[in-house]
């Protein structure tokens, strides 16, 4: 197996992708191809003082920066020639000489890049930015949580589908629970969106429970919510926002006298949970579930640690076939979904 | 002035309410209508031995329930002879009986009632549920969180007009900063709705700061949130849920051995400034903007304390005289922004 780390992802790149790479390496024995200026890796790896014969460098001297947007963005994404490290990274899964790519870099130029240079799985019209939401005791597959702000009815039925076939098989839930995200937990709740998706979802034969509010998603209540990016982003950064006030307040209030420093500092054990709950290296990345290739974008403050669990999952990813089981997926919920609503409309032409 | 209290409210009513009616009445001096079954209220009034000339009783035998929904709630809420606790406090205010309603019932069975026995303020379409929402060092007014899941341009922009009139007139903030609950801070980013509604309020003469995300808006950057009522009920919903998750965890884990129960009493006055945030009762109850009628919804969960704190919210509102306020900001808004409309129309008829 060979994963591909984007070198100039993180905010504090490449240190902790050199050093990322190398351990994922000794760690996996597999190799690592490291994409990015050469000039700026090779001493570091050197540096290391190791064998490193398992990572690979391959040159990309430009980069997507976290400034890159709009048509500057689109054109480093799709120019045929770009040397960014994104497209010399995917153009490596693309050849087939790679078999997943990670980035701690620009979600955006990751999406721009794999859509332009890979494309989506047949029946895919959408990619989703997939998320995975800390709840209680696990996580929820969450997406689209950005990639895209309008959607259709049929978009979050092909998340659902791929939402749950990365549940199963990466996430190791045997009959993901998928739950609609809503402004309510009865069926004929939410906008327009939600009411037209519902009766998709139902007739899908997926593991559907319905709409979901916060309190079934945090509550652990789903193992996957569906949504159109534009509420799934806000679900995101308005939660994170939340949890951060939270313990922000707590931690100030904390040391806020030596009574409180010193029941602190005995408590000490008991906010290790929320503390991992919080920890973005916990998540490793998040999948562009509906992109044609393997694609994994991890937290931006990722360090070393951060970047092996991201790569720990894109191999997860590679080991079950997710690309296939998506495929074949998508095709046959279709299928099953055409064949329930010509058979619905033969009914009711019989009527 | 006089204050309608509905009786059947609470999920514990009568009795928060009778006793929040004695204790207001004492509290502000002024004279407060109990509205629900007399049968029911005459004794537990009596009950608290208290010479209670100030609080007056009117009688409502039926109630809109938690249960109520569709057509049954849109009846009792419409029907010109109907005797709920809130058709019949709702009535009052209308016939000038009364200068405001306040309850801690289901949430859109005051919204339907008052909708349809009131109306709406000139120039406003849709009526907006508003939250407050605990923030960095204080409060954002958020609008709308559930009454219009979906929403045109033209609402968000009243919608921003009235959240500007009550968080100056009501919350005392001089100039209120607007915000656009967006997926991206920078201009451009959003859904359909949101890049339409953005040049109108740009050109609305408000406050207006842009698009604000989780960070923006729970580190306490915006005075008044706008959104669209599917939006804003997730963001309401999902940060209740967020929040309860943590300190759930927390609670669990501070009580699960010797040395971390010890560690919380002694670190217990810093856990107080999160219970004050997360505390119903610190708010009070959230306004109806957009009626026209001050009708206030207070949390089911409030107790006397709380609805206490919801006639006081109230009595400020009738004390500002926000109706008249949001009638007038909402005729000069909308003008000053037809005349910009107009003249940008004229100089691009010239060009």
């Amino acid at each position: 197996m060979r994963i591909v780390l984007d070198a100039m992802g993180s905010d504090t790149c490449p240190e902790p992708e050199v050093l990322a790479a190398v351990e994922a390496a000794r760690l996996f024995g597999d190799e690592i191809i490291l994409v990015g200026p050469v000039d700026q890796l090779e001493p570091r790896l050197q540096a290391l003082g190791r064998e490193n014969h398992m990572v690979r460098l391959v040159n990309a001297p430009d980069t997507i920066t976290m400034k890159d947007k709009g048509l500057a963005l689109a054109l480093k994404a799709k120019r045929k020639g770009s040397k960014t490290s994104m497209a010399v990274g995917i153009d490596l899964v693309k050849e087939g000489q790679a078999d997943a790519f990670v980035t701690a870099g620009n979600t955006g130029g990751a999406l721009a890049t794999a859509y332009y240079r890979l494309g989506t799985i047949p029946g895919v019209e959408r990619p989703a930015l997939t998320g995975l939401f800390p709840v209680r005791n696990g996580y929820c597959v969450v997406l689209d949580i950005g990639a895209n702000p309008e959607c259709k009815p049929e978009h979050l039925l092909q998340f659902a589908v791929m939402g749950s076939v990365y549940a199963s098989k990466v996430r190791g839930v045997p009959q993901p629970r998928i739950g609609l995200v809503s402004n309510g937990e009865e069926a004929g709740k939410g906008n327009e969106l939600v009411k037209s998706a519902y009766p998709l979802l139902e007739a899908s034969g997926l593991n559907f429970i319905g709409n979901v509010e916060g309190k079934e998603l945090f509550g652990g209540n789903a193992d996957v919510a569906v949504t159109d990016g534009f509420t799934g982003n806000i679900l995101l950064k308005s939660s994170e926002a939340v949890a951060k006030l939270i313990t922000d307040i707590l931690k100030e209030e904390l040391l806020s006298s030596l009574r409180t420093k010193l029941g602190a500092a005995l408590a000490r054990p008991a906010f290790g949970r929320i503390k991992t709950m919080m920890d973005p290296a916990e998540v490793g990345a998040a999948p562009l579930l509906g992109i044609a290739g393997l694609v994994f974008v991890g937290h931006g403050r990722s360090d070393a640690r951060a970047l092996v669990s991201a790569i720990r999952t894109a191999r997860q990813a590679v080991e079950v076939n997710l690309l296939t089981e998506i495929q074949t997926a998508i095709q046959e919920r279709l299928a099953a979904l055409t064949l329930t609503t010509d058979s619905d409309r033969n009914e009711t032409d019989h009527d």
